[in-house]
């Protein structure tokens, strides 16, 4: 029986087999695919992991991949397909593959930024398509980007990008934002903000990067086209729980509740990364999650 | 008036000072030793840090310092002695050589580690002297360490070192120990682990690398020497928060009570790093808090 499964090999994943390993414990990594890294895969540029500025995001993963697997990390690519047993002292994880067992799981499978699902978003990703105002907005300095949503990350994301932006963009598809009053009247006070109300976004174009955003008022039809270096989407993100979410408790947009513990409320199962509750989802609380994760964990097993 | 003043520059104030100055926020830090790093500058090895293995503490250190630099973040080297107006719009940062006036401050003074005071301590540290099983523990593998103390960290740095080492020492200066009753339990049962009761240390000994340690029973004044390759001293941690205990609310310990996301309560002050009431005090944690923090001071500008 292994010490811990982890299942997810995102940067939360990753540092929890960095530090499982080097607590001597019986690890095991499950991952969907082949590759490791998670969402860092697709980002270009990381400029905010302390101490690598700059790298690349394929780069750092496959550091991270690399890290673990040379203290020893074992990994398998198979899909989870259950979970059995979650409150006895032997926990079974089934795949698509083979049946595993072990005395504590660290769930990291990550999340998935919403998409607008028009064209050029996917083509023009990390070449001025962004999901990550606190990742990338340093990149957009003294140009003119858009953001589209109305809830407080795209409220957050627009303060955050008017301070260093010449102008930002900020399209909603409804007459009112959801996002806190407070943040709203931020906004408005905001010269170098422009909301545009009503609108949605009918395609990102740009030759390499993005150059103009195409959209349409859904209350007149009446078209529009910005001209912008930067669109950053904040239609929110999905936590990839699908798998637990009979199992452990979850909040209302489906993210695991654990503090920075990473505790579930099932004991012997814990929860590290962008699918937890948490306040800010980054590279860099992703790993101290993993940390904290197997810290949790050594302290179940001390005490059994 | 500057958005955010930083106090302290070990990984917790560095990761600040980057996602402060990548949000575009008019940020000082102030450093009371002209070498950034904090704790890290002191270690030899540093393996835990995803993407980074392997690396020298004063690498690392060196490595956020010029991360937070190249963004462009200012750095004055000076005491604190004072903060006023805590609860006031504008927060006084007074120093042994300027004052300075801010919306926000992030505390980040950090931690010390408690020592014993005995010959070759300070000479062999990192040499087999360390003050951090999680950190230092794998580099031990197969080899015969002791562990000092007996409070929860010392137990479970025992158990901890005990899954790689061939031989644990667990020495206390007491015939009991304060640690709880669960650990104690595992520690009595893991068979690699001898308790040395009512015993101090006097002196550790080796050349260039740990090789002895000559401990005293207090009880009977018998004196023995343990033949070995490393020390973990788990005598306690002392948080730096003198200049702010009646400022913000601490713990018993002098901890600033503060939980992930930084925020003490005081608005507008926030704690991030070894200083604050947390799990686990790692490199990683802590520039996971430094991100937090920043997070926080936002939402606390974007809101005033």
């Amino acid at each position: 029986m292994l010490d811990v499964i982890i299942i997810g090999s995102g940067p939360a994943g990753l540092s929890a087999a960095i530090y499982a390993m080097r607590a001597g414990l019986q690890t095991l990594v499950i991952e969907k695919h082949p590759m490791s890294g998670g969402q860092v895969l697709n980002t270009v540029d990381v400029d905010n992991y302390p101490g690598l500025p700059g790298i690349g995001g394929f780069e750092l993963g496959m550091n991270f991949r690399k890290h673990a697997e040379d203290l020893g990390a074992q990994f398998v690519t198979a899909e989870v397909t259950g979970i059995e047993g979650v409150k006895d002292e032997e926990k079974v994880v089934v795949t698509d593959k083979e049946t595993y067992r072990c005395k504590t799981l660290v769930l990291a499978m990550g999340a998935t930024h919403r998409m607008l699902g028009v064209p050029g978003e996917e083509s023009l990703r990390g070449m001025g398509v962004s999901y990550c105002a606190t990742c990338d907005g340093a990149f957009f300095r003294g140009k003119t980007v858009a953001v589209i949503g109305g809830g407080d990350v795209a409220l957050e994301d627009a303060l955050f990008l008017a301070r260093g932006c010449e102008k930002v963009y900020l399209i909603h598809r409804r007459d009112a934002f959801r996002g806190a009053r407070s943040l709203q009247q931020k906004v408005f006070d905001t010269p170098n903000i422009e909301v545009i109300w009503n609108s949605e976004v009918d395609a990102i174009e740009g030759e390499e990067t993005v150059q103009m955003l195409r959209i349409r008022n859904n209350k007149t039809g009446v078209k529009q086209s910005l001209s912008l270096q930067g669109v950053f989407v904040a239609v929110g993100i999905t936590p990839e729980t699908k798998l637990v979410r009979d199992l452990v408790a979850c909040d209302a947009n489906g993210y695991i509740c654990a503090d920075e513990n990473c505790k579930t409320d099932i004991p012997g199962i814990f929860a590290a990364g962008d699918l937890r509750t948490k306040p800010l989802r980054q590279i860099v609380t992703a790993v101290a999650d993993g940390a904290n994760a197997i810290t949790s964990v050594e302290a179940y097993i001390n005490t059994r």
